[in-house]
Parts: C-alpha cells; structure tokens; sequence
C-alpha cells in the first residue's frame, strides 16, 4: 500500500493523520488539503477513517473546526442569493421524535419577508427527518433542480428542498465513511457537517434547535451544550448571525408522530390551533428568525408578529402556495383526509392509574420506525401513513385501561411490537412530577451569552 | 458505503469499532473474526483503519493483545518443528543501528545443539535488517522454501529466511496499512505484529533483545520495559518460555554499520575479536538462548560455554556450514574482500578536542541509509558495500582533526551528506562523561522479575 499521489502539492494525508493522533492543531491549509484530496478521490478512505478517529478521541479547535466547515461548504456549490432583496434565515435541528417545526417556521418566517431557503435531509434512526414530511403530501417535490427552488423561494418567500449532489459533495462522502467506522459520535464532526450544508444555503442568519433528553442525539445538556456552542462560533467566525436554543427532547415534541400526521399537526398549529409545546417552540424559534431577517425589533415582538401572522391566516396561506409550487396537493390543508391514511388504529391503554412521570423518548421514535414510519437504514422506504398520536404525555394524569396513545398502522405484526414498545416507553407514579424539564432549557449566543 | 457481509457470521466489524472506541474489552471471537474477516478482504481497509487508530488511542487488555498475536498467528502457516529433537530457540530485536546479534547467535547457539529457526526481516528507516545483512555474503538466498528452511535447519542446527507469503499473513496486511494511516506506534499492535511472525517459526522459547535510546524505535527506556513485558507476557501466555533485555541503543552497536561490514564484524566476534560491547551482548544473549535451549544450567553456564564455541571455532564453523547450505560463498569467512566493496572512502573529523559525551545513534543510521546501506521505503534496494566504520564511541578522547569515523562509498553526494551528519551526530565536552550508560539495562521475565 503506497503512499498515494494528492490533491494539493506538497500534502501528506499520512502527516496530518500523525499531527492529530499526537495532539497538534492542524493548519488551515492542510485541513483543506484533505478534503480536497478526499473529495477528489486521491487520500483513500483507510487514510481518512483513521484521521477521523483521531479526531473522535483528539477533538478539533475552534480554529480547525472552522477550516473543516470552509473546506467542506467550498466542496461543493454554495447559493448565491444576494438578488434577493429579503435577508435569508434558516433554521436547523439536531433531530428528536415529533420534531416538526420546519414545516411551521419556514412559511411563517417567510410570511413576515425573511427569505427562508430551506435545505434538509431525512430521518434517519428514532428521529423523523423533514423531507419525508413533506413528501408524505401528495405531488410535493423536495427534489427541485436549483434554479427551481430559487423560483420558489423568490414568488413565496420560502422553499424546501433536499440536498443535491451540488451541496457539499466532501460531506456526503464524509458522513458516509463515518457511518461505517464508528466517527459520527464526534461534536466537531457533527458541527462541520451541518453547518456545511447550512452555510451552502447563501443564508445571513442560522436559528439552531439543539435537543436534549431521551430522544435526542446528545441526550445530556451539557454534550447538547457543547455542540451548540461549537456550531454558532462557527458561523459567527464566517460572518452569519447565530443562536442556539437548547430544547428539550425527554418527551416528543407535539401530540402527533409520523410523516402525515406530523404534516396534519403543522397545519393544525398555523391554524391557531395545536398543541402548547409545539407552539411555544415554534413562536420561539420563529421570534429569532423574524429578529434576525429583520423582520421585528425584538424577540418579544418577533413573537408577536409571529403570533399575528398565524391569526390572520398568512403563515397558512403561504405555506399552500409553497405546496402548490412544488407540486403538492394543497387540499391537505384543508382536509387531512387528502393525506396518506393508515387502515387500522390500535390503542395503546395503561395498566395502572397514577400520573405520566416520565417518557423513554427515544423508544417511541422507534416505534413509529417499527411501523414504517423512518428508516434504520438509508436504503430504506417510509410509509407515509403510519405513526402515533399520543393522548397522554409527562404530568398528565392517567386512569387505569385509559388510552396513552393511538397507533396508526398498516401491518399487525409491526403494530403490536410498536404498542409495546409504546406501553413500556411510560412511567407511571402515585403524584405528578413536582417539576417539569422546561421547553427551552437555554439559549446560546456567541461567547455563550445567554438571553 | 454499506455494511460489507463478513468473513465469521454475526461479525459486523461496526460493533467491534465502536466497542474499542468506547474503552471496552474486546471478546477473542471479536477480535478473531476481525483478523479472518479483514484477511479474506470482507472488512475493508477504511474500517480496520479506523479500529487501529482506536487501538492507538485505547491501548488493548493483555487478553486482547494474545487474542490478536494468535488470530494473526493463525492466520498462516505455524511450523511444526516438533520432528526436531533439540529445542527451538530463537532472538528477535527490536532493531538498532550496527545491531548485527542474530549473525553471531543463530550459529552460536547451534553449535550449543540448539535449533534456532530464524526468520527476520529487512531494514526500514534508519535501522538495519539481518537479510539486508545475509545477502551481502554473495549467493546467499534468504528466500529458501520451507522444506529447504527446515533442511538445513535440520543439518547444521540454524537457518535464515525472510518472511514468506505463508507466514502470517494477516501481518503483512495490516502492518502495509498501518504503515500509511499512522497506527505504526502502539505497543499492543508493535508486540502482536513481531509475536505472531516469531511464534509461527514453531519455537519452543524466545528471547527479546529490545533496544532503548536515540538509534531505537523506543527512545525512553520506560516505553521499550513497557513493550518488553508486553511481549513476554503474550509469549508466556502462548505457553512459550521469554525472556526480554533492555539493552543500550543510545550509540551504535559495535563499530560496523552498513550490510558487509557488518558481516565482517561478526566474523570478528566468533573469531574471538571484535568489539567489546558487541561481544558482551551476544554472550549475554546466547547465556539465555543456551539456557532456554536446555544446553546450558544457568545464565552464566550459558555464557561460559558460548565463549568456548567461539574459542573452538565451532561456532565459526557453523556459521560457514549454514552459509553453504543457503547457497552462499563460505570464502567470506576467509577474507572480507570476497564481500561487496566499496569504491572508496572518506574520513570524518573532529573540529574540536575532547571526549565523546554522545552520539546522536539514529542520524548515524541514518547517514548509512543515506549512502545506499538502508532504506527508506520498502521498494528501495540496498548497496551492499557501503556503511561506516567507528573510530570513536562514546566516553573516548579525541584530538582535534583525529576521526570519528571512515565512510565506505561510491556516490560522492551522498558521502558527503552522511559525512555531514555523522560529524553532526558527536558532542564532545571536555571531560569523560561521569557515568556510561550501561549495556543491558533491565531483564525483563514473566510478572516483571529482574534476572
């Protein structure tokens, strides 16, 4: 196994491999060398890998964090959306179960004239992934060619697509050695591969949902912290307005779980209407995207306007048209029942009466995955219809045999494994917990300033 | 890139990435279905890649470094020496500058009846490699098939080849990729990699010669102890009696570097002659070799009648015997001028009066790789003839203008580069230094008891 020919002159794969097993920070230059010698297929996989799990256990400075993220985003096409007059804002979660707030915030923000270019990809695991919500609505295309989604965004202020081949070629290649060589469990990993893809948006300003708890990835505030933290010095040092909210995942986020019902919910939500948690999280968010695209004063006001927008019903109208330009059917907003439907409901009832004191989040992302609901593989298809609603959540009081949740599914043998997956996934207690994990545990700016 | 099936069932190279990556303990059917998977060419480099830098950073249980030793062991043919009466001892080194030990003991401890089956390797970076050494003498194969090996193995109670395709070739895989992603430095991977070729010679015994200082690969006498228990544990635990030595690689061993001049060196030695602390680490060797072979009661038995064999010359001749029997002209032993010779020589000098305080041992061999003598990959080729020949070592007086040493050669450039370093690699002080390092450091047996 020689020493292959590179990219770049003068670069050694095998040297900034050895520089980062023994604790050195790596030069700008030699951070790009590799991904351009990776992404131009002259630094073999074996090389990388091994630099990635000296990555793993060596982390990265603020400093090669930042080249890593460069490198990677000038992979690849990064949108030019400067004829645009609107500022652009985008907003990214980390991923949870019944995390839906694309679907709200992207039509909301644009109602309020932010530019909202969206980019997003899909679930993967436990969590539910933003495309397949999207294309559980009939004729909704998330695959538009470029210059369609700037058409989209430019007529109604908000479009949302997945990644193409165009974005970030290195990370593609990247996220999928690291799936296969046990690296993707690295906070600075995780930050340039996001903020990569984000940054090729051609956006001013990045809103982060970073979730916390049983369903999320970083399942300890402190990791979720870190990563926040990580991810808006980043932007910040390539010039964009950022912020983290650290938000809570020990529970799903809403009522409703699975790719239409998710949809059904958002709709229920820009109608006025919908679950508290979700709402409150959706205002939130959408408050840093109005404040940010300069769209309100403040983040109080930035919710106000929100708030407003949905009242009138001018954050649902925009979200139909953005349906109808991407060839989605825009009767789901009028009727759920244009909306995949699942043929049989179960129910899933409790054995004891007491109070909800906890929820295994993440064990109800699976089940929703059992029913079809996402995938454990990227290969896999998802099943539209399928998913949970749930009628009892943490604090909620619960009589015995009294429902905790309904199935919606497709196939018995996936319904009674989800069921009791679902069953085990509760905790009952004689009294309801004295105190409630907040919605928003903390919000992060840059010098970990917090509002 | 999807998850390749693999070589064991249920083996899924992921969870043995992750696991190591984690700090847990690997199983042996873990770590033996990664050698067999990683050996049929089902787990890719990109993985394996990975799971060493893991190691690197992780280290590996006593357990797991025997578990790896014998899966890559096993991973090729084990000789089955046992039709052989006499015990089969053999002395592996660690590797050094003007190291040349293995040419004096395979004979010596031959002609003490025991069998030593030697299989060595060739010189990489600044170290030199006994078949390099071997093929000076004109006609000698170092690359007899088995059944020859065994032949004269047989005849004259010694052998040396080099590593053949049978040999553990789990080995020659993973050390070609180590060799390119930076996982060459670990102990555990150092220690399963010289085991696992040794204990397929089918030995009885091994004795360690493991070199510590500024010409060893092991610079701190506390990394070299390390790898050193490190070994004798693993062998023990294969049922083999060890022995390891630290022994001084702080300045050149003996006064020859370079293949035939080392050569002619060790003629020296079992003529009688010879340098002193070459001498005296070949006895101290050969003590252990003799006692492990069962020729000898003791230690100081061992060296006792080693020191005989060189007085009666039967060592001597059985060095010409095995030469002959591997095809090799046994005039060498005659006259040094039937060895390669080099076109011509050059004195380095000291600029300045004094004592030697230290030699800078790898620039030394680093400066013979530089005239032709080493290499520094593995496709290079050597020139026999050339090296260097010591005039002065540490703790010696010199005069101003006097020679450290004489360049044999035939590439002026070259020469005069070498020159450069090797005048380059001397300090002298005005005074003797107060205390010399010593020879052999440490004896290191099983639970670290000192001899």
């Amino acid at each position: 196994m020689s020493q292959p020919a590179s990219a770049t002159q003068n670069f050694r794969a095998i040297d900034v491999i050895r520089k980062k097993r023994d604790g050195l920070e790596l030069s700008r230059a030699e951070i790009e060398g590799l991904v351009k010698a990776y992404t131009a297929g002259e630094t073999p996989d074996y090389q990388v890998s091994a630099w990635l799990m000296a990555v793993v256990f060596r982390g990265m400075t603020r400093g090669e964090t930042a080249a890593l993220t460069d490198a990677m985003l000038h992979s690849g096409k990064v949108l030019d959306l400067s004829s645009l007059p609107a500022k652009k804002v985008d907003k990214h979660s980390t991923g949870g179960v019944g995390d839906k707030t694309s679907l709200v915030l992207a039509p909301l923000a644009a109602a309020a004239g932010v530019a909202v270019p969206m980019i997003s990809g899909r679930g993967l695991g436990h969590t539910g992934g933003t495309l397949d919500k999207l294309e559980s609505i009939p004729g909704f295309n998330v695959n538009l060619p470029i210059a369609d989604f700037r058409r989209v965004l430019e007529t109604c202020g908000c479009a949302m697509i997945g990644q193409t081949a165009e974005i970030a070629p290195a990370d593609r290649k990247l996220y999928a050695l690291r799936d296969v060589t046990g690296t993707v469990e690295s906070p600075y990993l995780i930050c340039a591969s996001i903020m990569s893809k984000k940054l090729a948006e051609g956006i001013d300003a990045l809103v982060l949902d970073v979730k916390t708890g049983s369903g999320a990835f970083m399942k300890s505030e402190k990791d979720a912290a870190f990563l926040a933290e990580l991810m808006v010095e980043t932007g910040e040092r390539m010039g964009k307005k950022m912020v983290a909210l650290i938000t809570d995942m020990d529970q799903p986020l809403g009522n409703m779980i699975g790719n239409s019902l998710e949809v059904v919910e958002c709709v229920e939500i820009l109608r006025g209407g919908g679950p508290e948690d979700l709402r409150e999280l959706c205002l939130e968010l959408a408050g840093w995207m109005l404040l940010f695209g300069g769209a309100s004063k403040s983040i109080a006001d930035g919710k106000q306007k929100s708030a407003e927008l949905i009242s009138s019903g001018k954050a649902l109208e925009t979200f139909r048209r953005m349906i109808e330009l991407q060839g989605g059917d825009p009767k789901v907003i009028d009727d759920p029942k244009h909306l995949p439907q699942a043929r049989q409901t179960m129910q899933v009832k409790s054995a004891s009466a007491g109070f909800v004191s906890s929820m295994q989040c993440e064990q109800i992302g699976t089940a929703c995955v059992i029913l079809g609901g996402g995938r454990e593989r990227k290969e896999d298809s998802v099943d539209p219809a399928v998913g949970i609603i749930l009628h009892k959540k943490v604090g909620d009081a619960v009589t015995q045999g009294e429902p905790f949740a309904t199935i919606y599914y497709n196939a018995d043998s996936r319904a009674s494994r989800a069921a009791q997956l679902i069953g085990d996934s509760y905790s009952i207690a004689d009294a309801a917990p004295a105190a409630r994990r907040p919605l928003i545990h903390r919000v992060i700016q840059s010098s970990g300033e917090k509002n």
